[in-house]
């Protein structure tokens, strides 16, 4: 026993040292990626000429802001702002045309898919993660509305199955379960360092990415997103020793008049989630059937569509971040943002140009999100969110100061100060779009608690996601990667659904009948034909009663073959066993009996199988919680009956769809 | 299907309904505790002159804290200091002795028992609620070293308990799923309302209470949190407009040489962890052994020892959360707190004085968690991290004043204000105590955060935070609430925990083979005699081959019998039939038959059965994620091997330990 605590502990080390370096890898790529991002954006505007490496901030750095010789904006701005958009867009999509066509889009559908046990290898292999870094900071810099948040997960999970994979390959048997839980605990390191907030992250890996959370992923998760957080502030790309994205000091706190409105951001967001994400599964339909050939040319139109539009529009041309931040400030006596006037007129034209950039941008997300480049939806919604709450902030300001002695304002301090806070309709705005268009809750609290330390505002926060989350819940049809998923006809079963199937839908009308199987005794011929014929992952062993043995999985059958093939112990005549009633130490066996090969240690005695007659929905529940790839059926004498599988669930439930539906259509017709 | 939609629409609202009122209840229940507590603490020092009911701050309320006319100290202080003490201890250990022993002690432990699917009724019942409120606040007054966190918890599942059985008794039949649900969002209230902290209530019950969390409960315990924390923001108890408990805003930045100092932080707080909850668990065994009798007589001793010690320290005499925030503040130039000197031989005093502190807090709370009064750890737990974490802050300013220009400090700045920011030293031992006690990681983060709102601190604490948790997961035995769930015997298996049985450990080898059950036919004189020789919850019903057709509860078994006795439809020879054979609907045939009784209707197919070889692992397993309350063992040929409970289990593990030991202790012997 010493010696397995010994070999326990080791690989106890190496866990955490693979976590540990998966951490600061997603860092120190976060780090890069920050950088060359704000000189991208930067040069859209102009060139520095002490030197051309450096953005407007530095380059101005301890010049005052308006007043900075060393900056110089292009000449024909317009045109340049254009043409530099064009063209990053175009190098990234051809970057990933050319070598990883699944570097596109967000990737938080696929890796849920993973997570939950798919394989689905080539999606986070090296070539993704290369290509989804270098094409991001282009894509961010282009100016389309897409954000860097699903692009940041999807980069950190190709970190998790890569690094456990290359660096630490002699310690992994490559077990899916392992795997598993790197990828989530890479997942929770992505958002951590692309919203600069390590426990948001761990709760999106435990809301979003884990199918069903296991406590112990916490723990993983956590000490993966510190060790990237940490990294990321020991880069420090934004030079100001802050990981918060934008801290936002209130002074003022909020009054329970301002509930309703709070309410009514919520329902805006819950909107917005809707609509957005119907329209734009549209899009994408669309998309995949005609413009599959065009991905290049898309993304071109695109972004000079959308730069064309958005130099216009001063809640627009800048990048998406600092937009908000300016949204989501608090207007002070001697501040000289655009956003802070008192003056009434100048503030209906605010909320004018506030509204139309709220509905611009809403169109540009549909449109842009899932073409052919790195491509998020979470900030572009929250920008959404913050210019509409930013709107409805002014509104109430504007109606304050017209009616300042109103009952309605009674609990406003009377020493005239403002009694509302702009920039906090527009985080609260923020928080409900993107909770719309997620889904999440808890997680949408943290991280945006996380970005802005606004602590004051917790729970005006959780009243607008509690409004947005009950829409969500009656009249949505699930978070926007749930519906991708569902979309896309992807293997997944999701927690969080209710699966309804009528009353008397037991598991046996959902299995597969046409079950193939191994008897207890087979040549290798027969052996080497089913394999060839079938390329299924695992295959139940019978005896000849019809009871079952249990299930022997393909790869290591093929492992085993191979491995006796090499010692020369097979022929096409050897009787392959897989009966208990073998010698205890089938290896010694082996070596006198040239005839017959033991397989019976390959044979996986069947930990769960569920009766004919069990209800599907405990079926679902078994794959849902326990994981397994396959159930046995077993009939109410104990012999198999057949075989379920999570594609089998959802066929089924797919086929009870259709037939309702065309019962339906039928009446139409009738 | 219109029918069924209104239906469901219907139970939504009611499920909905009940949560809210759950979370309005323990606002409330929250908000009179609060000020009952404050006002009972301040009378211990001094009464007002103006008007009796009201406690120092608002008898002074508009004057200067220093000069009060209306504000009378006792005279002969100290002995009126203690007897209050004494007196308010000794009227809630009679309370609690008298009306409902079970409304003692913490009640974590006991609600993760009833979560995870034990039947455990009387522990939430009204007079356990009214008790628990009632004397929380005496005991809090009474300056023992006890929290009020975990009776938090406990009241208001208490309130989760009560509230849909007693004002939604009609809609809800009682359903353990529902209940558990219930409690599970009720204790996140419970959180939330104790620490201000609602996100942190929705992960405590996460990660605590709920023994294998779902997704679904996230969305519930967020609603139930948010509604108890918007009723006990709009009591507003504190009268100062915030929920946060001592909000602090640092403006200073941490420095990377202060992260092994954080570490250190971390350290202790791992070690308090184990060493506290290894010692309480002896005091707790002493405890059951000689004090039983003398609960009264306890409490009263262990008030009148803390009183007389913590009246001299200046860090133990008032209530723990007022000292905390004490230890918290930063200091400015111009604050007067006592923390804040700039003489270093003072500050050793300081040092010494707080490190007296810690000493004596840590040894109080393991004599006093689990005396027979409501007592939770929490608060006691962050009070000594704390103190101890101040004093490493100053020794760190003594370091800093008298070798300002070592390497060491270089990357503090050279404008001569101050480098260490002794008060988040504080913030980070508590948070690395409660995580030492509790052994919870993202709970802490989040309630610390919340409670502070000092968001520019989540690294620190996170490292800190880390190293504790890795030091408990290597040395300790786990949270001080699964320790004491061992220590008393509870049926509980701990998803958080490795469960590790020997290689070839299979099932059968835990069940039970002493299986009760009923044939397909059987006269009612023998099911009779079967349910009065056996208390089993639940029998399996065996054809004559012996496989089983599935389970019947006993609960509805005795139900049915009772429906059909009271319509005079069964004799002694009535033969009961569990035949699959009957009629479909046996309703109908009941009225023309009256010598069979179908009862078929009762047996749950049942869900999930292992073979008699799969791995105990895989048992549990099941157990803990699917959570059953038996499993049925079939052998290979399909037919009813045993059954296998929890308790089998852990029963089982506990066989495995103690011959491990006996062996251990024989060698020892020869």
């Amino acid at each position: 026993t010493l010696k397995s605590n010994q070999h326990r502990f080791s690989s106890w080390i190496i866990d955490w040292l693979c976590l540990a370096s998966i951490g600061v890898f997603v860092g120190i790529i976060a780090g890069c990626l920050n950088i060359i991002t704000e000189w991208l954006t930067s040069i859209k505007n102009g060139y520095c000429s002490t030197a051309w490496y450096l953005n407007r901030e530095f380059c101005c750095m301890g010049l005052s802001h308006d007043d900075c010789p060393f900056w110089n904006p292009w000449p024909a701005s317009y045109l340049l702002y254009i043409g530099w958009s064009v063209l990053f867009a175009s190098i990234g999509a051809i970057l990933v045309k050319t070598y990883s066509k699944t570097a596109a889009g967000s990737g938080i559908s696929e890796i849920k898919i993973i997570v939950s046990g798919f394989d689905f290898k080539a999606f986070l292999n090296q070539a993704t993660l290369f290509i989804k870094s270098l094409t991001l900071p282009l894509v961010i810099a282009s100016g389309l509305s897409v954000g860097k948040e699903g692009p940041s997960v999807h980069y950190a999970a190709c970190v998790g199955s890569v690094v456990p994979s290359v660096l630490f390959s002699k310690y992994f048997n490559g077990l899916a379960f392992n795997r598993r839980h790197f990828i989530t605990a890479a997942t929770a390191a992505g958002v951590g360092v692309a919203f600069g907030s390590p426990i948001g992250g761990v709760l999106f890996a435990i809301e979003e990415i884990s199918n069903f959370p296991l406590l112990s992923t916490f723990w993983k998760c956590y000490f993966c997103a510190l060790c990237a957080t940490a990294t990321l502030a020991s880069i420090d790309p934004f030079r100001n020793g802050q990981l918060v994205l934008f801290q936002i000091t209130y002074n003022q706190t909020w009054y329970s008049f301002e509930i309703p409105v709070f309410m009514l951001l919520g329902l805006f967001g819950g909107l917005y989630g809707i609509v957005v994400s119907k329209l734009n599964i549209k899009v994408v339909h669309f998309r995949n059937r005609f413009l599959i050939p065009h991905a290049i040319k898309e993304v071109v139109y695109l972004t000079l569509l959308t730069s064309l539009i958005c130099y216009n529009n001063v809640f627009l041309k800048d990048e998406m971040t600092k937009t908000m931040q300016l949204l989501f400030k608090e207007c002070s006596p001697d501040s000289h943002s655009l956003l802070c006037t008192n003056d009434n007129s100048h503030k209906s034209w605010l909320v004018l140009s506030l509204l139309v950039a709220t509905l611009i941008r809403s169109v540009l997300v549909i449109i842009s999100y899932g073409c052919k480049v790195p491509a998020g939806i979470f900030v572009p919604s929250m920008a959404v969110g913050a210019t509409f709450g930013r709107s409805v902030g002014l509104i109430m300001e504007i109606l304050y100061a017209s009616r300042e002695t109103s009952w309605l304002f009674a609990s406003c301090p009377k020493d005239g100060s403002s009694c509302i806070t702009g920039g906090s309709y527009a985080l609260i705005g923020a928080a409900s779009a993107l909770s719309g268009i997620t889904h999440l809750t808890v997680t949408v609290v943290i991280v945006m608690f996380e970005l802005t330390g606004a602590v004051n505002y917790i729970i005006p926060i959780m009243i607008a996601i509690a409004v947005t989350k009950t829409i969500n819940d009656r009249y949505g049809a699930g978070g926007i990667a749930d519906q991708m998923i569902k979309f896309n006809g992807m293997p997944f079963i999701d927690s969080k659904e209710e699966h309804e199937f009528f009353q008397d839908n037991a598991t046996h009308k959902a299995m597969t009948l046409e079950t193939v199987y191994f008897p207890l005794r087979l040549s290798y011929h027969d052996l080497e034909v089913i394999l060839a014929d079938t390329d299924y992952k695992a295959y139940p062993v019978l005896d000849q009663e019809g009871f079952c043995s249990g299930l022997v999985q393909r790869e290591q059958l093929v492992a085993e073959i191979g491995r006796l093939k090499g010692q020369d112990r097979l022929q096409l005549e050897t009787m392959c066993m897989f009966s208990e009633d073998s010698s205890t130490n089938p290896f010694i066996e082996d070596l006198q009996d040239s005839e017959t090969c033991y397989l019976d240690h390959l044979i996986k005695r069947d930990p769960v199988s569920v009766m004919t007659s069990t209800p599907l929905e405990i079926s679902l529940d078994i794959f849902v919680k326990l994981g397994p790839r396959l159930i046995l059926v077993k009939n109410s004498g104990g012999k198999l009956a057949g075989l379920l599988s999570r594609k089998d669930i959802i066929k089924y439930e797919n086929y009870l769809h259709s037939t309702t539906h065309s019962i339906d259509e039928n009446e139409q017709i009738l």
